[in-house]
């Protein structure tokens, strides 16, 4: 693909502060901040979302509400697409594959490795540039220094609009040429997201069987947290060297520990699914001979599912 | 009972710096810290353990080792008991519960609110003070500023050994005269810390198959919790509110999110039981129509399990 002619058609575009005109296909919590992000940095901005609705706020923010995706995507070189999932971006763009010719795509749907690769094969057979991307972030935090991006795949495109993805806020942090970098790295974050929070969630309920509060039950689990980064650095040191001394705390001891945790939970009616499934795994490197050591051994023990 | 006379015979086991006399039941990696950080601050140590092999190093700093539980117990009238579990505690206590009269027991073994409060009404029918604790923090952080220990129950015991059991450092804190709310507390924070743990430790597994060092993901995974406050406080107010509004991401959002995750997690051939449980009980919330609320609606959802 022939990227000086792109840039030049790409400049001729920039409006008078220098902005560069982008394309926000979704509009749900994310897309709309993203959106509100491009404006407040003065970038004209055009959207498009399958419910229109959605536009209202943006478009007397200054944005134009594109009537078909068509029309959304050849109003900007640059677009980017933030949608429920990879079926969704994927239902948006294969009709307007064409239009993206000579464009650049950052797609910020939360996606797979395997998703992102195939879309970045999917690009280039048809002349696009891709930028794959994944938010770490709540919306809220998009246009201020507490957004964090990880972005992987097209270099070109990346360097050449990484000032308007600037606007996003934060740290935008660019991990390398494989389009399935940033999802690599996403779906690993949002596993431990999900579980984590998940846990969180789930420990409110028992809390709030037991009469406390959420709002006393937070207190503690934020000093609990505190305690976090230090476990996560040592468990890291654990897998890279493949140690996993017990001499702190060993998985005989953590599955008692769940063992009295899933008989209270259940006790009191609340579903304890999740924590049987976690006990089950300790349970499975007990079996296997691991129970003297930490509980880091986990991670070779479910690499053998 | 009378606790005026157990004060004065106390106080003529002091040593000379004014240290109580103090024993430790079980020396497992936290028994062995508790009684390490006794010796430290003074007091005259007595152990035991059903392995007495585990007392060395604490003989070579100071402390008594016991032959048998009674001769232990008969040594100090605070005893510390913190081993496996309440079967074990049980195991070790009922043979010598004539021994334990007039002095207090300070349980730090992790429990269940019922087991502690049985174990209140036990301590009362035997004429011994309880006081249950639960600890928040590894044995390392015994006897330094980053302690954390909960305790409830017997208020004289708490107000008579505070300045003892101040030795063991950091914030402990007293949570009333029921001595099954430090349990309580213990089993949601737990709930939280093994699944929040098992999620961590579950994508370092993933990361690992997506060739990502271990070192590299917890650099992510720290930014990644440093946002986790921040949703804790607001799902704690959705809870105590009864409101779970969906504005920001919701969990139809979640669930998608999931699925992602699974699909990658199997394609590794990494067991993917735990985050499947999840997601089974978001898909339970989305088939009672609450999909487009927040993802704190589950704490409603999975008490009605
Ligand atoms: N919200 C967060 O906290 C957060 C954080 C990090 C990453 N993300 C990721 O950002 C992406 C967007 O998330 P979100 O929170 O904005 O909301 P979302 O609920 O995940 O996605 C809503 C958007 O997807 C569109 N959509 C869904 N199915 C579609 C289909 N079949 N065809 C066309 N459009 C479809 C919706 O259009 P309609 O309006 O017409 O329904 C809407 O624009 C997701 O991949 C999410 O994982 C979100
Ligand atoms: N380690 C941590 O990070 C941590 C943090 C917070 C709370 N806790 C809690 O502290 C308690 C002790 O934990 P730990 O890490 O020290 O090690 P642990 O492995 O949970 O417990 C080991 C201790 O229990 C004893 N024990 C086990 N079964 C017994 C039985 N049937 N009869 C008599 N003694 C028995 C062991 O004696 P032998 O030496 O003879 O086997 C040893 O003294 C647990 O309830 C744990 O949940 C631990």
């Amino acid at each position: 693909m022939d990227h000086t002619k792109i840039s030049q058609k790409e400049k001729n575009n920039e409006n008078d502060k220098g902005c560069t005109p982008v394309t926000v296909l979704g509009l749900g919590p994310m897309g709309q901040s993203l959106a509100e992000a491009f404006l407040k940095y003065g970038h004209p901005t055009t959207v498009w979302n399958r419910t229109a609705e959605k536009a209202e706020s943006l478009v007397k923010q200054g944005a134009v509400l594109a009537n078909t995706v068509a029309d959304a995507i050849t109003a900007s070189s640059l677009i980017v697409i933030c949608v429920l999932d990879y079926d969704a971006s994927q239902a948006i763009l294969t009709q307007v594959v064409n239009d993206l010719k000579g464009r650049t795509l950052v797609n910020l749907t939360t996606s797979s490795p395997e998703k992102a690769r195939k879309t970045a094969i999917w690009a280039s057979e048809h002349g696009f540039d891709y930028l794959d991307g994944a938010i770490q972030t709540p919306p809220l935090a998009i246009g201020t220094s507490d957004a964090l991006i990880l972005y992987s795949g097209g270099e070109y495109a990346y360097n050449k609009h990484q000032k308007t993805l600037k606007s996003l806020g934060g740290t935008a942090t660019y991990l390398g040429t494989d389009p399935g970098r940033a999802a690599a790295y996403d779906i690993s974050l949002l596993d431990m997201f999900w579980t984590s929070i998940s846990g969180y969630v789930h420990a409110l309920a028992v809390a709030k069987s037991e009469n406390i509060a959420a709002k006393d039950f937070a207190k503690y689990a934020q000093e609990l947290i505190k305690t976090f980064p230090y476990i996560m650095t040592h468990f890291a040191d654990d897998v890279d060297t493949g140690q996993y001394p017990g001499g702190q705390s060993n998985m005989i001891s953590a599955k008692a520990g769940m063992e009295h945790i899933i008989h209270t939970v259940q006790g009191h009616g609340i579903d304890a699914s999740v924590l049987s499934a976690i006990k089950a795994i300790a349970q499975k490197a007990i079996d296997e001979g691991y129970g003297t050591d930490g509980y880091s051994r986990l991670v070779e023990v479910v690499n053998r599912a």
